[in-house]
């Protein structure tokens, strides 16, 4: 959040933090004759610049996914205040994403290599339209109306079974078409085009279930820390969940879901709108 | 909000509650073309009932303004339990549309007829892009970014100028296009086709501004109860006292504005955004 009014020097790595509201975008990362988040960067900064750097994120989202705080890397010759640089973007950019902040790093920084550990959140509003609680539409393009009661230890024993180094294979999406595993990859690994147990291997630092209260009802939020991310991952992990919380699985299936190392062990992928990339982690 | 098992007598009135998120409609009223709330509601009545009435609204909202109560009637031959009504037109209708409550009603009711007052609310942040606070992405659709400071008194004291019966001419939309005076007024009221001071004129029983802390900032919201709103009246009076607030005009000046019975009299009309139908009272 520092504002300089200090030119930088040239050819510097700048790192932005961004936030965005995913539901119009086709993800993040640039696709031939879609609306995504990192194609709207780079268009706002070559209007800003005259620069058009492909601005490199700490990780791809999927259509749909929000972020609280992506974070992005990319070099410009030009020198520019960071205060400048952010308050120019954020006029150019559409009002669903917004840059946070703006700041230089040293060269060797990039927004996904140098990255340590990300964290998601994934929100439920508990109740479904008629039955129970509506879902207001000023949170249905944010939350994942889940129509069942969950059991909330439940939920609390499954989200323990994924801490600690696991092969995450069963919760990885599995994508027939070879262009898609080339543009959906979470993260920058290339599964399963190389197999072998080593590619599917996460840790998961921390894996908590909470409540939230806000205007418009009573969230269900879970948090995932880890040091990466198979594509879909989370949302297979939150779909395993419903299903335990539901009582269609026990936490003890989970380590059978582990071992079969084959997605259809797995619960359903949940919905994209629940989901947000809420922090990026660097040393 | 009852939910009733048993069929409803036949060509009953019905009343919905029912809330909105405005930013993809281009307003309430049916125009052809157009994706309007009446013309979504009407489709999906066709759809769960197979009758096609023009469900009639406590008054129109603009472009872009949303509901958390807008009340609509409309007769139905069908005899459809309450309930189902409800979870049918849910199901049916965009998330962006929700049905808070449906119920039959005696045959005299009519959702703008009956009324005996209505209540906005107008949402502000403070604090604009880069300058201060950011405007969040998930918040951009629902509140005005107000890129000046306001002096929270004077906007106080400015809100209280408007109580009473007044001739609020100079808050009103002035169209040049007889069509659209047509198709936007936000009463039923046809000004100004027809001339003289009556029509303009509206009682106010309160107005008032607070503070509202919410996860994405600290809004300021000004709610406001009448008789009536003339088309814009409330986005009107908000652009002035946003004039008052930053120190351009000053609450004594509100009774000149009054007087002068002129649009160009009064500050600017707030962004659509940051208005919300509250709720709509009957006897």
């Amino acid at each position: 959040m520092s504002e300089s009014t200090q030119p930088e020097p040239k050819n510097q790595i700048w790192k932005l933090t961004l936030a965005y509201d995913g539901t119009e975008f086709r993800g993040w990362q640039v696709q031939p004759g879609e609306v995504t988040v990192q194609g709207a960067l780079q268009a706002a900064l070559g209007r800003v610049t005259g620069e058009t750097p492909l601005p490199q994120g700490s990780g791809r989202t999927d259509t749909g996914v929000h972020a609280l705080a992506q974070v992005a890397s990319f070099a410009l010759r030009a020198s520019i205040p960071s205060g400048n640089l952010q308050r120019a973007l954020n006029r150019t950019l559409p009002a669903s994403i917004r840059v946070l902040s703006a700041e230089t790093m040293p060269g060797t920084f990039h927004a996904r290599h140098s990255t340590i550990s990300k964290t998601y959140e994934y929100r439920i509003l508990l109740g479904k339209s008629g039955r129970g609680k509506i879902c207001s539409p000023f949170l249905a393009r944010y939350v994942y109306s889940c129509p069942w009661p969950l059991d909330f230890q439940a939920l609390e024993s499954s989200a323990r079974c994924f801490l600690g180094e696991h092969d995450f294979l069963s919760f990885a999406a599995t994508e027939p078409d070879l262009s898609k595993r080339n543009t959906e990859e979470e993260d920058d690994l290339q599964l399963p085009c190389k197999e072998g147990v080593q590619l599917a291997v996460r840790t998961i630092y921390s894996s908590t279930w909470g409540h939230r209260l806000i205007e418009d009802g009573d969230l269900l939020v879970y948090q995932i820390r880890g040091n990466g991310f198979l594509h879909r991952m989370v949302r297979n992990l939150v779909g395993t969940m419903v299903e335990v919380g539901r009582g269609r699985l026990k936490p003890e299936d989970v380590s059978a879901i582990f071992a079969a190392r084959s997605r259809s062990a797995a619960g359903p992928t949940a919905p994209a709108r629940g989901l947000f990339l809420h922090s990026v982690e660097y040393e």
